[in-house]
């Protein structure tokens, strides 16, 4: 519009310069001053917010990081400032992508890497972020737009493609291993990969992508009949990789049979979506700024408020060889975390007092706080937890059967030995 | 900017009959075709969705309500398009308040009635909802603009009004009266009341006005150091009322001395803020359509991703007079509900598999799903649930020491006799 304006006022000087008679002039001027005003009704209306050097803890209206910089004063955070130091990429702008996204712009994260293929419709009106003017629109650029807005201090960076390809895919590694935000970051370009797509052939490529990097991601998702959720934290060799356990969901207590009907459209609701971005971006934040406990796997059953969690170790017959190579370097490294972690303790041990919140803990979990739980966290073995199943009935339809016996905590060098020989077995 | 264009179109004509000179003509024609293709431009940027007469399930992009639809099909929702029919009051348009309105707003509710008297400001730009753009705004005016472009469908009453100032609260009484939406409707003119306020004072206005009008309400709240959240449901008479018992909410662990610093600046995150209300929508919706169970006060624990539950029953020595007369009428009325509940308890056990779900119980709430769950689901009884505490550490603040016995159910009639009295001898 901006450039239909310029050219208006040119024309309407150029006309002004030519004629003379007084009442061809009057009707000039009043032109003029309509055309000025649509220019400053149009400027006003984009009106953005200008990007920000430093974040500050200053507390005054204007100050967009006021409220989060307090969680540093608070003692939840040591330092909050880190969060623009860092890349998470977001597979699958969605109803739980497209908020997650939002929220971590809002937090002021570093930079931002969209990945989606589909466009806004109608259709996704139930859902938060995306809006009616937006249909048609690619939802990473629709995205683009409306977080730009927001944020201008965010790096945000738009893939529209679909990473299930092998273009796609390719173009998807090659933007995870670019390190020109923060070039003497070790591992990939980014620190975190949260997969928000809604298929299981997207979830297993999102996994051989990190399996392959060693990338530590976070995996989100839905339930059809839009009552149930989970999030859950994947790190390469150390927990159950996508692929090493068939997907476990949490149980809506819906009969299985009403959803797999051919050709029944999913539900979806704002308020599930909404709570499985939050808990996601959440644990992120708890991950990123090392503060909390970052979940495991954390579920959430809408019709009970029922929130069961676990954790899930590694299938030492996964069929994903990235991960078993991933295993083995896990296992191998135990020494050094023996020592890193006896050292920490040593450390801790000569002021226990201070260091018990904040305590450089990679995860933040110590003994005593999962003691101090209403004891819900278990260890997959055998029995899933509560409130927990299988995705599809069928258990044929995986390559392994689902595990039973898993990989347990290596108690000495001779159950090192036997676990690598199992892993090398295959 | 309608205006404007319009003026300046009408200029436009006026001097094009009035001029000769073919160049002048050539240039009038130009400044018409810019000036047409910025209505064009202005006309495209506000494109709206048009109002839809009935909710339809039909399975097309263009369907703004196909997968809210879809909940019947899969058996969640018994009735969707009731949702139609229902009206919302929203105390608060802040983090958790404005987020709420547009969950709502894109699941159809048929009415919402927002009351805020605060602006948008850069400082509320790290919660969900409220545009860089909008600062400056009222809250009511910015949250009506946003939601009436997602969904023109949804009736938006805005208030622009403080609820503890006298005249604030005469119309905020009013509002909640007008029964010009649901004239046939029995009770107050709303469904329910959403408290998402920041303060003790607003929250026992709300609380005054729900026990006045015997109207069923949810509290909502979110922790100065943004770690911890929770909702409550409010039935006068039937649970506890705000004023029975101390404010209770979530643990995070934090040194409360560190929150109750003269001055410090309140921590907000879009995360906590996100899934608080996702939490209290959620219940809204299952409250409304009767599916799932209704949680009575369910909290957040974000460190540990822990959701403590719990029930209240209502002080006998409350200090709210409205809140006494609601109990004694409950008890009064408990021979009229045993009997709708032996009738209730008849009918299912003549088809017991067909009503196990979808039961029309008032709150969907049966024995056996409550034994189903972690055993987290507890009754209060002098010691809290783990997780919870007192949101205010002196309980000398409070007219009342907190209720450690509380009123049980009736047994018989001795006892209804026996809890009257309680109730007449203040």
């Amino acid at each position: 519009m901006e450039v239909e304006l310029k050219e208006l006022l040119s024309d309407l000087h150029s006309l002004k310069k030519s004629i003379s008679d007084p009442s061809h002039l009057a009707l000039i001027e009043k032109m003029h001053l309509h055309a000025e005003n649509i220019a400053t009704l149009e400027k006003s209306g984009t009106t953005r917010r200008s990007k920000v050097k430093d974040m500050s803890a200053e507390v005054v209206d204007s100050n967009p990081y006021s409220r989060l910089m307090a969680l540093q004063r608070m003692g939840i955070v040591n330092n909050y400032e880190r969060i623009r130091e860092f890349s998470v990429a977001i597979v699958g702008i969605g109803g739980v992508g497209s908020v997650a996204a939002e929220m971590l712009t809002r937090c002021g994260i570093g930079r931002l890497l969209l990945y989606d293929y589909d466009k806004v419709e109608l259709a996704n009106m139930n859902r938060l972020f995306f809006r009616p003017e937006q249909v048609g629109m690619t939802k990473t650029d629709a995205a683009v737009q409306t977080l730009s807005e927001i944020n201008p201090d965010v790096v945000l960076e738009s893939y529209t493609l679909n990473i299930t390809t092998v273009e796609g895919f390719d173009t998807f590694m090659s933007s995870l291993t670019n390190k020109s935000f923060q070039p003497t970051k070790s591992g990939s370009g980014v620190d975190l990969i949260l997969s928000c797509v809604d298929n299981y052939e997207a979830r297993m490529v999102v996994n051989q992508a990190c399996n392959e990097l060693n990338q530590t991601w976070m995996e989100s998702g839905v339930s059809e009949d839009a009552v149930s959720g989970h999030i859950q934290l994947l790190i390469p060799g150390e927990t159950a990789c996508f692929a090493c356990v068939p997907p476990l969901v949490v149980a809506s207590g819906i009969d299985e049979r009403t959803l797999k009907r051919e050709g029944v459209c999913a539900a979806s609701l704002p308020t599930t979506m909404g709570v499985v971005a939050g808990l996601l971006v959440q644990n992120t934040l708890k991950y990123l700024l090392k503060f909390g406990q970052v979940s495991r796997y954390l579920g959430y059953n809408a019709l009970k408020d029922y929130f069961p969690t676990m954790e899930m170790k590694p299938n030492s017959q996964c069929s994903n060889t990235a991960c078993l190579e991933r295993q083995k370097e896990y296992i191998l490294a135990k020494p050094t975390r023996d020592a890193a972690a006896k050292a920490k303790a040593d450390i801790e041990a000569l002021s226990p007092a201070e260091n018990s919140v904040h305590a450089d803990n990679e995860w933040n979990i110590s003994v005593v706080d999962d003691e101090e739980m209403d004891g819900s966290d278990v260890k997959i073995s055998g029995a899933l937890p509560e409130g927990i199943v299988h995705e599809l009935p069928v258990a044929d339809e995986y390559p392994k059967p689902p595990v039973t016996e898993t990989v347990g905590p290596a108690d000495d060098l001779e159950e090192l030995r036997r676990q690598l020989e199992a892993l090398n077995a295959d």
